[in-house]
């Protein structure tokens, strides 16, 4: 399993409201993929959202996100990380 | 204060160690401007760095990068999120 962070932009106004729908929409099918979402933020005035998941391949990430209708701009792998 | 996801890009080859370093030089000094850098995550094969922090302005957030001698190329407020 890796680690990707991902980055949508052209959301504009998003709502937290939204944002959980759109988080739900993907841990509904994310299995599907082996994929997990852990966490999003968003920047509701630029329209910019990142979102952290773990799964075997960034094309993995990819699918579940296009498929619950928000494709991402770009998926990198992120395997160096502090916390 | 607000919560912010700062990237950085031109880090080709970064290193857990060299980020860990990085981290730990601001960790050092970001009571300074009332900063708290809580995350961060690198792909080094683009060069790409994320960072997830607390404080009160993108301003303050952008001092202590430059002080660490890493600047962010950009910072954006995410005040929507889930986890």
């Amino acid at each position: 399993m890796a680690t990707f962070m991902d980055v949508h932009t052209g959301m504009k106004g998003i709502t937290s409201e939204q944002l959980m729908a759109a988080h739900k929409a993907d841990l509904a099918i994310e299995k599907e993929e082996g994929v997990h979402f852990k966490q999003a933020w968003a920047d509701p005035e630029s329209g910019t959202v990142y979102c952290l998941s773990e799964g075997p391949s960034a094309d993995a990430v990819r699918r579940i996100h296009e498929r619950t209708g928000h494709p991402a701009d770009s998926i990198l792998p992120v395997p160096v990380m502090v916390s």
